[in-house]
């Protein structure tokens, strides 16, 4: 289901460069330096070098436990003294509880009953105190609100939210510090958090560098906000990509209009082709969401829709990937 | 099926520390410096902190490549001429393959016809040539002696030989290079050549470090051997961990007497919920024979197993877990 929402418009960027090397500073002590895998196979199908940064090795398993600890720990001991709280498909959630619990205050977590079980399993194994609601938009805010308004914790919203961008940001200033030759980066479109950290980071630390957000054709507002100049919402999504399933913020649009050189879709069908070759290949667990940001280069047409070779003759670009995370329920 | 074989002594031990240190140097541009990773949760099942040496992040899937490049390597040009041939379950195969190709040289391979698909599909992706045999030792061995004769390539063996195990060894030696405290390693034992060259590589690192095979109840050929002092062999094993299916050989046992301090038998369940485990909670892909190196520590005995804790008194024990493969059959 579509919804424009013309009243919606970019919010002003009010990030830095600078607010995310404070933000990887504050984190750097307890999340990891995700390793990065690369594999030939893998770029002999995509005609290209392939640097995969690993979230889904991350603390909690994907790149939110950055977001969350740069937000929680961002705090004042007044502010913290209630807790937080937040509403997340999975992700998100888990990692406001793992980081609220490092800093030794409740975490009240909204999620969506039809999260997969071993997500709710992840907050629970925290400490986070779920709270389960309709799978759209509306019953997760008004639910956050009303904890909110509960408990006095304050919310940690997934993505709209300067303090969480330039968490997640963090992810690509180490992927870039690490392969500073990189063409290009890309990264999944949901909420545009990790997007638009991504993008910020990259643009400014590598200004000719491009970069790309790859979102499932079933959860397509960010395509459609983008290609419209106004904020487009989703109420509901059913793709496979359950990480993927929310719509932009203001905040976070603003920062893609600025930053980002394109957003290309992908079919349920390539999500999951693209998941099983990453699990054979990398020899990694990650989940569709992640699968979302390699996939469209595994298609015949992939460098040209970003743009190769534009002016690189025969050299082979190095693109980079943010494989976003790894929590998916094993069958077997 | 359990054979003794009396007239099979251990082996003079013609390997030591410079050996490893030059195969290091000799194939270290041609390899992955593999990641180490941790997991809170697995190491709060096993009372310890565990580094996972991750070899299935490593080239061609295994440590294997570690072995074959130093022994292909190490070749002199008229030696190498006529290529090489080896007989392998599958991942020695896929590397020596894989090894011989970027060396410029035909690779032979040997391989027992019930070997996994994805095996045999790697060796063939890498230009190695496939004869099947029987899976039993002596076919093997008489179809290898074959091909060596019509073809005039080098035999090498996948463990029974000094430049394969300090080629393995040097997957210890970056474990502790980088973690230099650890009080244990535990590695899978299958011919012995991984466990050979990580208890010799441990024990002149670190001369206090105690280090341990694990292997399947049914494939105990290395348990019987040490226990009894007397090299005994399986001649057929139906164990899921299909990389642990050989035999000691001399060399291998010669090394394990010296510098092993035990070996540890897990049955086919635990490595099955082991290798599941660690899918879901270190996101990692690891095929059967990894997960056998982990599952001791699972258990309720698994530190006293180890002699844990001897006089550490309250501080954990750190143990290393090489993680040997990732090559497995993804059946979705």
């Amino acid at each position: 289901m579509r919804t424009a929402n013309p009243s919606a418009q970019p919010a002003a960027i009010t990030i830095d460069l600078d607010s995310i090397r404070q933000a990887h500073e504050r984190i750097r002590p307890r999340i990891h330096r995700t390793p990065v895998l690369t594999s030939r196979s893998l770029d002999a199908l995509a005609g290209a070098r392939l640097f995969f940064k690993c979230e889904n090795l991350q603390k909690t398993g994907s790149f939110k436990i950055r977001g969350a600890t740069n937000a929680i720990f961002s705090l004042s001991d007044d502010q913290a003294r209630l807790g937080v709280v937040t509403h997340s498909s999975g992700n998100h959630a888990a990692a406001v509880s793992c980081a609220a619990a490092w800093r030794g205050i409740p975490a009240f977590i909204v999620m969506p009953k039809n999260a997969p079980a071993v997500k709710c399993r992840a907050v629970e194994s925290y400490g986070g105190k779920i709270t389960f609601c309709e799978p759209n938009v509306t019953s997760r805010s008004e639910t956050a609100a009303r904890i909110q308004a509960q408990t006095g914790a304050v919310l940690i919203h997934p993505y709209d939210d300067d303090r969480i961008i330039a968490g997640q940001a963090t992810a690509a200033k180490e992927l870039l510090e690490d392969f500073p030759q990189l063409h290009a980066v890309l990264a999944p479109v949901s909420g545009g958090g990790l997007l638009s950290g991504t993008s910020l980071a990259a643009k400014s630390l590598c200004p000719a560098i491009r970069v790309f957000g790859c979102e499932p054709q079933r959860a397509d507002d960010a395509y459609r906000s983008l290609a419209t100049g106004t904020l487009q919402h989703l109420e509901t999504s059913d793709t496979i990509a359950d990480g993927l399933r929310a719509s932009l913020a203001p905040r976070t649009f603003a920062i893609l209009l600025k930053f980002v050189d394109g957003i290309l879709l992908v079919s349920e069908s390539e999500i999951v082709a693209t998941m099983k070759l990453v699990w054979e290949r990398l020899k990694i667990v990650i989940e569709p969401s992640s699968a979302v940001a390699l996939a469209p280069l595994l298609r015949p047409t992939g460098l040209k829709e970003i743009a190769f070779p534009p002016d690189h003759g025969s050299t082979k670009p190095s693109i980079g990937i943010i494989l976003s995370g790894g929590n998916v329920e094993l069958k077997w």
